[in-house]
């Protein structure tokens, strides 16, 4: 009731030092469907749950190649995600013409970043609604990149966002906790990821070799899309586990709600993860 | 009631993270005349409902052919879908001067998309109030693709916008399902599409060679529109069927209703299928 | 009272999915007096009913040549329809200049069209207040168009438009029922035309050589105008008949009462005919 | 009351399809005093009423040479007027330049009423306060027009506007009708002049060679103003037929009252003349 | 109460086709000190009343020369003053340098009057907030113009403008109605000005060698200040007459009152003098 | 209450026509530490209190050099302040660099002051929000000059500005009153400076050789701060005088309060000295 | 509440002379994690508390390397201070190209600071929402500045800024006070450093060696970075003391409350230190 006045222009503070069109915009990530990320000390893993508009329709594509060392999950606004994932293979292209190696990935990651700033500070445009986890290898070894709309940019473990992706976030602190991520197998990443989506999976969905979609980048080794038969084998050892269904539904209910209640998942937010906009 | 703050600016955010203007503009979609597509894997069929604003007047034109092998349907301002047409010709035209080749369709797309989403993202124009459905053929075969006022884009096997779409949707949804689409001879197509814009004519309209349209493009055929006499043999088989006639009428009316209804229709259509915005 | 919100800016969209802007500036062509025109197969007519601000002002131009083988009738705002007069001039004589031909009138109405259309979508201008009814004869025969303040463009058998219309339209849907208009003589033709236009007269008004106004454009015969003392002989031919009276005042004045309603007028506007914005 | 939202912008449409801005300012014109015109079939005549702001200054000049053969007499904001009537010497000067001819009138009142419409049309500029009644001779003889702040631009054969300008008008319309127009001598026009301006006239001011002020321009005549001494023969004239004082009080009354009351204003003045938008 | 709609934007016409954001920019005149002009047939004398802002600072300059020839007496916003008059000086610079002869006046006058006016027709700058006094001698002789925020320019044979300057206008009207303006010396002009701004003292102030300020020009007589003691004999005179004093109290009274009650008193400047916008 | 009409937009006149926003804009001024000026026949002081954020930040810099001969005191916004005296710098610069010698100080402050105007009448920029007082020395001896964020320039003898400057400003008057100011030596000067900035010390402070800044300038001398262990010999002296600590508490409460009362003080201010924007 | 008015535009000054939404973007300063300085006669150090948005991810950088001469500890938006940085480090680089000497930090501090200053005058951009504090050694010795979103920039011996910066400006000052700091040995000022920033820590957190850190520059020392296993000894030292954990609580949770407050900090933080604007 009392933001009315200072939420509707970006340009402008609220008294208590927020922008809140910024934080209106990092909401928009989380609606889209599931999206997580993991690295271990040799790759770097994507997982999505891709939707699917209706029955007619392909599934919309959640991870996305930008160059042969960098691939991104998106959770948001698809058409601002596509919109930003073509400017990166541009400056891509652009830095293997001009110097002949694969742009650096932190340097991808801090121009991103600076695009998404400046949609913040001119009235001129509206922040993006999209969050992106990068997954990228270069001399550096593996990395895991996490954006938000107002133009933060985080290196993460291992990271999950969109919708339900709490239950996914928690599996994945379970086992950096039990430091299974750093020496984890190429295989072992993959099912890491597939248990964490499946996690994201709504109430009586499941995941299948049609929604799910796992991409991954390594040492010599190019970012590569595991989707359709070829996860078939992956989701038949899960489903021995018994994990492919939406396990945690509890928790996605009340993370549901939250969502709900609008004004408080923003307080919120600032507590949980990912999306503080102070340092 | 309560969104009055946030909905008359298409560069700002809602507290729950949503563009209103944009989900408003996919509205107009809906006010449209029926138009339906369907692709088997040999060719992709477009169907439509003319409107006549006057006896006086000639119909209006639904199917448009952008080149010899990319046609659309259009369904909202008519005005802005005869602009959005005119640049997709420029586009197909320059490219065929410049590669000597016609223009591949995911391109074509994805440029098109980035048009409607660089209208989302600034103060200066509206978003346009039109949706698409493209057939085309390119080396890589038949396609259906839908854009939205968002700047988003399906791919389809088979898809329905406009008003009282949904029966039409339904119709194609049950083909597809009895696996009737993908080896669909030409006629076979063309009869299908007859079939679900049939279904999407108002209470007491029928079919007829006046208001019927459909365009077809194939390998080795160029887009084509079959309309007038050379339709009517396809409506006296339709009509042996019994079902030029407009049979759905109850779902009709709820839709109607729906959309009367506005506010609520907008909830209503990140449910139903084709215009979510997030991925 | 409840869209008070939606319709001051015309890049707005309301929660229905129209242009309220775009809406009220089709009002203003409601306002104009009458213009009516209609073709058979050899010749296109329009005639309109001429206002006088005063009765020491000449009557206000109707009927405006644009080249030897188009011409314009206008209803709304004068100067926004002298503005578009003088761009379609400069347009027909770009054309004869570079290519040394008559300007296409399909060509035209597109490009004027879309000049239209642009009004709707950025904020810097505002929609143009007039509507046209263009007679032209090209290589393809004789046509009549009609162009809308929303950047719709409509061709017609015959059609009529501005204050008592109605009327108008009546006459031209009878004879256009009878098949009277398709082979109709170039008489005929001015004939029905007068008929139409007198129809459109207020109350106690009357069709004098001095209000009234026919314009007329066929193979091999420039755009000619027929006033005054030319216009008598077929006066006197409608008075022997008993038609140059306002005839059907009943419908005027209903139609007037709807005009004061606003509102609920631009409702009806989208049943009637001429002026639905989406197909 | 109900006007206030469509009525702050010149850019926005009321729901009836009205420019209320543009409206608004034709009041202005009604607020500066007289100036009226009229035309025989070899001159054209302006009287305009000068307004002293006090004792100590000059009249304000109402009637302006344009060119040897276009005078013009304003009414409305002077400033204006000034900034007007500047930009139409250096159109009559360049044309002379250019042509080595006077510009003609025609082609003169197209570009000054093209002017006016484009101050309506965007939102950076308001539409001018003045409207101006042109006087001129060229090759086709002698016209009299008159421009609105709509951009509206018509030919008459007399006509009044500015305070009070009624009872002018009244008379002008008398003479007209009596046919003492088309064949008065110079003379004759300029008594007519007199006559016309002295009814609007406030109620106990009086025409006086301080005040009053006639421009003539005919056949090989260029625009010349009878003002002070040279005009007091005529008003000698005018006086022993009884005529100098403000006669029609009355009606005068009734005419400020009404213009006192604003919004009725105008309603009125689009029955009344001169002003209506549409055609 | 009613107005604050059309208030506060320069480019909005209020109902009665008034502009109240240029009629309040001419109340800041009014809450200058005071100004006079008066001249004769061989001089132009200006007078004004300098404010000192504290015992400390020197007294404001009120008359500033612009070139040999023209002197500006101000009343209003400082700065503005000053801004405008650095232009004039450029001016006058600029034609002396292409031509080699001082600028002629009612050149100057109508340029800088337009000035204003483009302050007024658009959103970009507000009006200015003073008025000038211009007291030149050219080829034509003596003159005296007075400007306002409006665009509006006057000659006067003797004016006043400022706080209380309705006492000295009163002097200047009885002494014009006497005949003693056209045919007085040099050294009565300056008298005339002195009595005259000593009636716009306020209450219990005087007249004094610091705080009053005469400039005359004349033929042959480059624009000259007397002040300080080159006053001394004068104001002398002028106390053997019992004149230095805030004669006119009650005047002033009644002045400061309205101009307190600020809406009221823009209403009645149309009545007054100097002001009227329309002419 | 009643103004908050006019009071957002530097470009809207107040009905009284008063420019509000610039007049907010001055009352930054009185929120700076005071700073005061004077003046002999051969020197200029200035001297300020300088204010610490912090016992651990150095004191902010309150007298700042501009050229040799050209120094500034400032009371109001810092940065800004600061950006106008990095401008003045290069203009100094750009003279020496293109004259050969010291800008004339009247150039300087006319072009400073219209700096400040144009903030006054575009929308682009906010006014500043900052006063100076600027001690010089050029060929016609020694200036002091004051500046307000209305664009308003004084020459003063002696002037203080700032909170609790009225102290200051009382005792300078009475000096001046005493004509001690006039043939003061420089070492009376510093005194008298000292004496004037110790009065506008807040309640239980006191004047420090840490607090305290003297400025000077003369004749041969350029611009030259005492500040620390150089100022500590002038405070022993005050000091013996009794009189380093906030003498004047009473006024100074007096003046806290009129500022805490804001609308109040705008009011007033235009009464006690220093700020009224019209001459 | 009774500010609404004037706290949405940064161009607006409020009725007391201030700028509502700079005070508000320094509010967001008060919501980063803590940033302290200090410095000694040969070193200039900073030290600060990294946050981590969740387990998984790398802690944000607080100290950023400018140049080998410059770093700089932030608080406040992360995604404006990176985009400050990347300007200060390309100043830097420019500087050493151009000159080919390392930039002097005071002229690096005008600049930057003047950066802050544009973005408070124009509409067009927001203010930064960032404090930063510079560490830095140049030919002048060491240096410690503060920058504020309002373009204000002070220099100090030690300062601290951000969430609970209160007990490390505590700290700070007593050790000014006792002038431990101006002789202190470089590790002396990096266990002050650490004690300051340990009384930083919120409730039940600890200062380890993942989330501190340290930057220290000095004569011929390159601006370094002590994180990590480095830190630990100093830690180990500091445990000793018993100092790691949060020791003041209760001031903490006072200057929560005060922060949750909002309006009143505001007005509090003009009392309490380092960002008062003016001077």
């Amino acid at each position: 009731m009392f933001r009315n006045q200072y939420d509707t222009d970006v340009t402008v503070w609220s008294p208590e030092g927020r922008l809140l069109q910024v934080e209106y915009a990092m909401e928009s990530v989380k609606q889209g469907s599931a999206c997580i990320g993991l690295r271990s000390s040799t790759h770097a893993v994507l997982g999505a749950l891709k939707r699917s508009v209706s029955e007619l329709s392909s599934h919309q594509k959640k991870l996305l190649e930008i160059d042969t060392h960098i691939g991104v999950g998106i959770a948001g606004l698809t058409a601002d995600a596509r919109t930003l994932a073509k400017w990166m293979r541009n400056e891509c292209l652009n830095h293997r013409y001009v110097y002949g190696t694969p742009m650096p990935v932190g340097r991808m990651m801090t121009d991103l970043a600076d695009k998404h700033q400046r949609t913040t500070q001119t009235y001129v445009r509206r922040p993006y609604g999209v969050g992106l986890l990068v997954a990228a290898y270069d001399k550096s070894g593996p990395h895991l990149y996490q954006t938000c709309p107002s133009g933060n940019m985080y290196e993460y473990h291992a990271s999950a966002i969109g919708a339900r992706s709490q239950s996914g976030r928690t599996y994945l602190e379970k086992i950096f906790d039990n430091d299974q991520l750093k020496d984890a197998s190429k295989d072992d990443l993959i099912m890491h990821a597939l248990r964490a989506i499946a996690g994201c999976v709504g109430g009586d969905g499941e995941l299948t070799k049609e929604n799910g979609s796992v991409g991954i980048v390594g040492k010599d080794e190019a970012f590569y899309l595991i989707e359709g038969d070829e996860l078939q084998p992956y989701l038949d050892r899960l489903e021995l586990e018994g994990g492919t269904g939406g396990g945690d539904d509890d928790d996605d209910d009340d993370d549901d709600e939250e969502e709900g209640e609008g004004g408080e998942a923003v307080e919120e937010s600032k507590e949980e993860g990912g999306d503080a906009m102070e340092t």
